[in-house]
């Protein structure tokens, strides 16, 4: 079965202390037996039109659906995401299966 | 050093054959010995508002920057862009050193 990946892109509200919020995510999946794993970055290129104003990117994995949906159905990702939302500016979201083309060798 | 990572959001335009995209994009990173992995998806949940009317996420990873350098730079690559391009009615890139904040155990 396909791992499922649960891809943020996001812009923040001017002032919010980011790394705040990293901390909280990090807090925040380190007790989640279900996330697999969980990568952030931020653009290192700068072609800013291509970026449309996002400046964050976080990538968590799973093992399949089943582990993705009780990770939001998690209390504790419940009162996380309020703190989350209300200092996005703007969010891009998507869930997948991730269709491995070209697996590290 | 941090992997880094390549990340395109895309929606493409009416009528196109993504499979034939998907194709070319994976003759492409056959032949790059410096792609270390590639991923794409569509997303499941269908949170359209999420999305951003955006429909796939192509994921590529690199041992690091000057890997992807010498992907961006390579003559096939070159030639497939211009392909790429000429689908895409809407496209987010990203690239980013990942930060990896819990790694698949």
């Amino acid at each position: 079965m396909a791992e499922v990946k649960h891809l943020v892109v996001a812009k923040f509200k001017e002032g919010v202390v980011v790394e705040e919020i990293l901390k909280g995510m990090t807090e925040l999946v380190s007790t989640m037996d279900m996330v697999k794993s969980f990568e952030w970055g931020t653009d290192m290129i700068g072609e800013e039109m291509l970026r449309q104003g996002f400046t964050h990117v976080f990538i968590m994995t799973f093992n399949n659906g089943e582990d993705l949906a009780s990770y939001f159905n998690h209390p504790s990702h419940n009162d996380f995401i309020g703190t989350f939302q209300a200092v996005l500016e703007n969010a891009l979201v998507f869930d997948f299966p991730a269709v491995v083309i070209k697996a590290p060798s």
